[in-house]
């Protein structure tokens, strides 16, 4: 079954994030300071080095990998929503090395910006605040038909 | 020679597709169900099992591929338009295995949702109507200069 | 350091790009045309040939990567600003061949399209223009916080 809920698009944002930052760290600084509860992100750039996580569907844990090379970020795409009150980035990202193989997974923190370019756009509507979901074992949005 | 047209965003829609659900028949169930007729989407989140298509461009058929374990969706996209005068979702979906190692093609039924957070946005505008194109074989938008 | 300006959303496309087009060439060209100045595409399709390349950090040089054959475009997602006053497309590409497996990397002219299909969002704003960054060697968004 699918949930869904009517959201509005409040505010659109368009900027770089700077050389050696942490990727995941510093979008979710963003939402922190502008107090961004929803919206969505979608970037490009290039990393130093990637972390990526991938959830193990049957031990319900996050595996996590490393890349430690220069790789292009072919996309970047996430959302933003609450869990505990907090603004918390849920994003994905795919990666291209010097040969053009592709990578992605779950972005994780120790991801390392080299150029970055972003939009975000803030969205207002009901509240998404992640909860412990039983099925997945994963943080989902806790939603009413 | 580039075609297009003007369109309007007119709805958003945020939420999630439950565990088990045939990511592509859902989707195209929300549009059934809310008669939207022309949009975009975008998703991330897990897949018990892929199934992608991809178009010989010499025979003019699709050849389909299985990946029978979970995936991370590292990007779905797609756009809805009408063929028949039914809405019609093309999407194109990344995967990511357990190692990070990328996998992608034209979302295909048959793939099975672990857990699925998207994004619709509804345009207005023309009607955009697939129709066969003889050049491709496809069947693509039939657009006036 | 994260620096971001306020955009707004002022018109939206969607439409397609012809069989033996060159892609990049295609949308810059929509672009000028257009007089777009600052905006974000995105696109799905297939191509006949991809031609890909790698911002290498270390030589500060661009490779070039060929591959001659037809795959998938999985995903599409770009920025339009300028550089030198003229509108330039950044876009990054994800591929997929006929096995499924995924490549990607910066779009660079000679990716001929197959059949594409894209939404174009043009935006209003402050001017985004590039230029050389000493510590990247790329050009990016002169920006002032």
């Amino acid at each position: 079954m699918t949930i869904f809920n009517k959201i509005e698009s409040s505010e659109l944002f368009m900027g770089k994030i700077s050389n050696g930052s942490d990727l995941l760290e510093e979008i979710t600084d963003i939402c922190r300071k502008k107090s961004i509860m929803l919206g969505r992100i979608e970037a490009i750039g290039a990393v130093q080095k990637a972390r990526l996580a991938f959830y193990n569907q049957q031990t319900r844990e996050y595996q996590f990998i490393t890349i430690d090379q220069p790789l292009e970020i072919t996309q970047l795409v996430g959302n933003i929503s609450l869990k505990d009150g907090e603004p918390v980035v849920h994003a994905h990202i795919t990666f291209a090395d010097k040969t053009g193989q592709a990578y992605g997974g779950h972005l994780a923190p120790g991801t390392v910006v080299f150029a970055c370019e972003f939009i975000m756009e803030v969205f207002t509507g009901q509240v998404f605040e992640r909860k412990p979901d039983k099925l997945t074992g994963l943080h989902l949005w806790e939603m009413r038909k």
